[in-house]
């Protein structure tokens, strides 16, 4: 049986990954007299006079929204609501495994932007905090901004930020091994959209000043056309010599490139192109943008991929579990850039200077401790 | 400490009476690349070309939506959605312990109906039902009916059709201890919210004739005015004999009386001036329209409230976890009036005519085996 039939045959077993549990018993007339009528009454009556409350006494405290409308799942696109179901259950089930944190899976039945705002809108009060997931750029940005404005609890578009986070956590500790400094360094990043402009924004962030951003047709410049607006937005913050051409071009003399893109689309030659001790994290799944082997023979130094099957796996699961603890026990009205720069140094951090080499520059998804520094290191950016 | 006071600590001791419980492990990297990314994508692609098979690989088969907007909230009223919380968990904790079916608790943050409607129909295709709650009155009507019209899966307000179950299934029983026939009984309703309206029609539905149904202001009927719009469709259907006045008046010679308006409004004088072997529920929570011991003293000859500490306790749960199995199992598009009739049925079948008297019309609430004969019969009337 292939990996993929063994999948398919595991889904059809659970019929869900999910399950609601109660935690209160409801044994006895005494017990449902005050799990439900009339003693729920009580809780209810608080939260009527103080809607905070309510993070004292229901899941808000330690719950939140798994949110998707199908239209960017995984490498298959936009396949709608029910299809993008067993991804977002998939999510939820990370959520609690990794960072015990609650998570209901959400597909709402419709793509368009202003009606995605309303559903979350509506949905939030319930809940402590919403992940936006799998939602197609450039309305991913707006749905993200809109809601970040607007509602009281963290929203977070883990495509974006999650990946942005671990990006720049693998980042931090490769430049430690190639001693290489940030602001020097000339990075390509190929793919904008969601995560490409995330990991831009953090890296600009951090202290990187060289970052050219490319997408399908070339490098994203002055004269670049056809660009949404997010895209445009980005030419004022990248690309400082307004360069211009193909992503081959920008890779000759780069430090680092990073791909959120596609499979296959670079080569050897432009690895061999690129400045000494290159650095690599070709992130496209499931075939990455080089094949680790190809990349390492032509010269790149350190080299990641979205694998597990291969070193430096850059995995967004050390980041989000952590990331909402964090801000769901710190009750946090925002997840802000210092907490996400503050989970990268948490998650680089993991690796200790004797680990530290070319294929150990980032913690395992199952390291013990990466979801509990990472909510620790959010928790202290909470003001 | 009070039961007040108890249940008030007992919800800050669970901080959310729901948690979320993953059925897929994800302990190895093995078991991440079955339940999440790669092995994800092979379910999602199957129900991408096949939407049914969302039931096969995904939550839908065994999990519903509560939806509430906090408008008409216990006996609390428009208390809005985050206090309406503890009550929508309550009620999920309940479909799990007693039904066997997950739920998960929404708290919508409108009382739009236009914008109700427009929520619940976004969230429905990962879900396999919606149990919709405290919505008053006349909203929750076409909230409901559109919703019924537009979804392929069942949509159920509980505060309408499960009390209206319930009742009929005591009434069942009531009649045979009292050796009436239905068709021959005066019944008056007092109170034509979501329950009143929906008890009147499965009683008719079951071959009641002569209902009157009362509001505050008095009996429903032709010349009866500010009425809201299904009150008035209820004219056609409701006391035949068009009288007019108080509910007092419509007592006089009344075989039943169902109350599901407000406390102490049934005096004994009333009780007096019914029918010979009166039944009388009196179902206003906590405080009946009349207690049982006064009813009694009265000359009524069976009493039901809401109430667990009397006989007779006209209580939801024996019906909704059932009713919601059956239909999921049998992958019922709808709950059908045969579906609410035969769960009545079922219901009053649960108690033998050796067990059956006075005092013993309906199972308790944690009869062992009324979910499993609910939801038999509601399968049965599934095509």
């Amino acid at each position: 049986m292939t990996n993929a039939e063994k999948a398919l045959q595991l889904h059809e077993e659970w019929k869900g990954k999910l399950t609601t549990t109660a935690k209160a018993s409801v044994k006895s007339a005494e017990d449902l007299a005050l799990a439900y009528t009339p003693g729920v009454a009580e809780p209810c009556k608080v939260i009527a006079q103080d809607p905070e409350a309510a993070y004292k006494y229901t899941i808000k405290s330690n719950t939140i929204l798994v949110v998707s409308d199908g239209s960017a799942v995984l490498g298959l696109g936009n396949i709608g609501p029910k299809a993008a179901m067993p991804v977002m259950e998939g999510k939820a089930v990370l959520f609690k495994e990794f960072g015990g944190v609650n998570a209901v899976p959400i597909c709402l039945d419709t793509q368009d932007t202003e009606e995605i705002i309303k559903a979350v809108t509506w949905l939030a009060p319930g809940y402590g905090g919403v992940n936006l997931e799998d939602i197609s750029a450039p309305r991913c940005f707006e749905i993200e901004e809109r809601l970040k404005a607007t509602l009281d609890i963290p929203v977070f578009h883990d495509d974006q930020h999650g990946t942005a986070i671990v990006v720049l956590a693998a980042l931090i500790n490769a430049l430690k091994v190639v001693k290489k400094e940030a602001a020097a360094c000339k990075v390509v990043v190929s793919g904008a959209g969601a995560a490409g402009v995330a990991i831009t924004k953090l890296l600009l962030n951090y202290g990187f000043k060289n970052i050219i951003l490319c997408n399908s047709k070339g490098v994203i410049s002055k004269d670049a056309k056809n660009l949404n607006w997010m895209q445009e937005k980005m030419v004022a913050l990248t690309n400082p010599e307004n360069i211009s051409g193909t992503m081959g071009d920008a890779l000759v003399g780069a430090d680092i490139f990073i791909g959120v893109s596609a499979p296959g689309i670079v080569t050897a030659d432009m690895v061999r192109s690129m400045n000494k001790d290159a650095i690599i994290f070709a992130m496209a799944n499931p075939v990455p943008e080089i094949m680790p082997d190809i990349a390492k023979e032509a010269g790149a130094r350190i080299i990641g991929t979205g694998r597990s099957d291969f070193p430096n796996q850059v995995n967004n699961v050390v980041a989000f579990p952590g990331i909402f603890r964090g801000a769901l026990e710190g009750r946090a009205k925002q997840i802000t850039e210092k907490m996400k720069m503050a989970a990268a140094y948490a998650i680089a951090g993991l690796i200790s200077e004797d680990e530290l080499d070319e294929e150990h520059i980032l913690p395992e998804a199952f390291h013990p401790q990466v979801a509990d520094v990472v909510a620790k290191a959010v928790m202290e950016q909470i003001k």
